[in-house]
């Protein structure tokens, strides 16, 4: 019997499956990986993925030697605000001038610049300028990203933004977006009327961002955006709807928000430099995962860390996302991956694993993305390596050879 | 009169030339930035650099409409120990598994471990090894490097990598290669014998390295390499034979080299991360360029960063240098660029400036690389942005449209 497929990859000196996944400790041991492997794709799906000498005849139209290369799941990027308007590229500037964060709003820089030109545009431009982010992000191997609102804040223009990323799904059918209504700040305009805000987010932007596909609601609980309480009033009313819940939790400061992972089934809880050490062996008896952001930490020249160490000991899942946003416009995984090792210490095993199924779980898609299991397809990414050991080891740079889609398109780097 | 030209770009936004560098201080005011610019080059030659209102007629056989894209000199690498044997990508995954140094070195890693694969290669090998990496190099805009001895250790092959130089010279003719003879540990086999290694390393491999083209000697002064007496006796020595000098220094503690560059006339002073703030201030009445390698710092997982703020308050000249070494397998300036920006806060036109000019400088070669004058090529970047204020903004990924070669060929990236 002859197994009939589109593409055949041979010569793959490990195939690092993940199919355990998603891991609250990955290591070479459980990571799945199959050494001398082929994967044979058909109609974009994966019909073979296993040891080359047990693989049954395989006759295929393109037969690709790896000639010894590592092949591992695609990335999926859980947490990016790659939907606004307008450049804040000069506010870099103005931070490494020493201007603080007054002097840039005093400038008419910040958020609200964002929130400003988000309003003007149309859902078609907003979609025209994410566009050109989404194609970096596929090239660097990103096949599934979450994409936030939250430059809108209120009604049509929260709207707007899930529109801007049904178009973005248009445009760019190979990748996959989940859409979050995120409850990012107080709009200017409500002033102290913060709970007017919350009644009008939860009364008439839940109920109609899930009409329009959103599967998520995020609320930003931090010092300076939204309080325990407030942020509960959110996910209570957003639970109630039936929306899944992820926090942006812990990035200025610790005020409470991460016991709300004790309260709700969050599927993610992202930043978390502040993270409460007391916290994290409870954590690690929920399904939450925490979501790291290296260049966000860099973006902003904070040298606080999170607690990497002690969430790995108690077992708590680890993601990794870029965090895109106009504060940190990086686009790559592949180099949130490098940093994570180079900044946070996880093995470049255990960062993969952070980037592609451990991120899907996050998104509740680890049926179909980072893992690399028969009958479907996470999409692939064929490294300038031998041994996954080695990802991480060169780094700044290109090292991808080439990523498959999901729809099993091969995207060639030379 | 028509100007004959090979190449013409067109439609420079913005042209930094770096005219005026070395920079003590670099600003967007003595940066030599023409906006509206053009740049003609005949025979690999730069015929015609600056404003395209003033430009004489042109005629060139290709003419490249760069579309308001930014064009700064091409990267120079100042302190690179790209020639080396074996592989120690192993050792990263101990690091991160918490093992110690001592225990690396037990398990037979460690600088020796490349000290004896080094010796056993031959130069070709060591050529072949090495090659992979300059075309990286290559491909990321660096056009000059600095390449070090210092894994031979002793007579024929430290040599021997100085010949490894030459032949990938003859390998890749459109980067420049600056030998560097590297004082860089004392050999194993000479246990507690230090004055009879520094006897033969004055003696004998100083002349015999210049007779082979070495243009600089580096000694790599630090707790547990060189003391400071013992880095004196080897700098007196070089100069003597009137070779120029460099210094790796204040990576790992403060003992005192820092004060070497009072003494000597040193052309770089690097790592740096300890250096005592207190002799800033002398430092800048001198020729010497701190160069700062922050890969290399993230490498070996330190957070312990350079005294860059009191650099630049007292006028030092800042460098950036990749460190590629197998411990940091680097290859990229522009990676380097965006981690000086991020970790050490250098404006991203302090960071180019510091990238190439200085660079140059470093190397006694600001007359032909780094800056873009008419007569000569430093080679250009052409990047995928309006502006050089926006170079780092965004990041963490390939930003270079294209990279024009010494030779005048131009390599594109898309």
């Amino acid at each position: 019997m002859v197994l009939e497929a589109d593409t055949l990859l041979e010569g793959i000196s490990e195939l690092v499956t993940f199919r355990d996944g998603p891991y609250r400790r990955v290591s070479m041991e459980n990571a799945g990986i199959i050494r001398d492997a082929v994967v044979a794709l058909k109609g974009g799906r994966i019909v073979y993925a296993g040891p080359r000498t047990t693989a049954p005849q395989i006759r295929a139209d393109v037969r690709e030697d790896l000639k010894g290369r590592v092949v591992t799941p695609a990335f999926v990027d859980s947490h990016t605000h790659l939907v606004f308007a307008g450049d804040r590229s000069w506010e870099l500037w103005m931070k490494l001038e020493g201007k603080s964060y007054l002097e840039i709003l005093e400038a008419g820089g910040g958020i609200y610049y964002t929130v400003k030109m988000t309003r003007k545009a149309s859902a078609s431009e907003l979609a025209d300028q994410a566009y050109p982010r989404l194609v970096v992000m596929a090239w660097e191997g990103t096949v599934h990203v979450e994409s936030k609102t939250g430059y809108g804040l209120t009604g049509e223009h929260e709207l707007k933004m899930l529109e801007a990323m049904d178009l973005l799904q248009v445009m760019a059918p190979y990748m996959g977006i989940t859409k979050t209504l995120l409850a990012h700040v107080v709009p200017e305009e409500y002033g102290d009327r913060r709970e007017e805000y919350i009644e009008h987010f939860t009364k008439q932007l839940i109920p109609a961002a899930k009409e329009k596909g959103a599967e998520f609601v995020d609320v930003f609980c931090d010092r300076g955006a939204f309080t325990v309480e407030e942020t509960r009033r959110i996910l209570s009313a957003a639970a109630a709807y039936g929306m899944k819940l992820r926090l942006h939790s812990d990035e200025l400061a610790d005020i409470g928000c991460s016991r709300l992972a004790l309260e709700y089934t969050l599927y993610s809880m992202d930043h978390l430099e502040h993270l409460p050490p007391t916290i994290i062996p409870a954590l690690a008896n929920t399904r939450t995962v925490a979501t790291l952001l290296p260049t966000s930490m860099l973006s902003v020249f904070s040298e606080k860390k999170p607690p990497v160490e002690e969430l790995k000991k108690h077992g708590v899942y680890i993601g990794l996302a870029t965090d895109l946003n106009p504060n940190n416009m990086t686009p790559s995984m592949r180099h949130v991956v490098e940093l994570a090792v180079y900044l946070y210490k996880l093995t470049p095993l255990e960062a993969l694993a952070a980037a592609t199924v451990n991120a899907a779980y996050s998104l509740g898609l680890e049926g179909v993305l980072g893992r690399i299991v028969e009958g479907t397809n996470p999409g692939l990414i064929i490294w300038d390596f031998d041994s996954v050991k080695k990802i991480g080891y060169e780094w700044g740079y290109d090292t991808i050879l080439a990523v498959v889609r999901r729809d099993g398109a091969i995207v060639y780097h030379y």
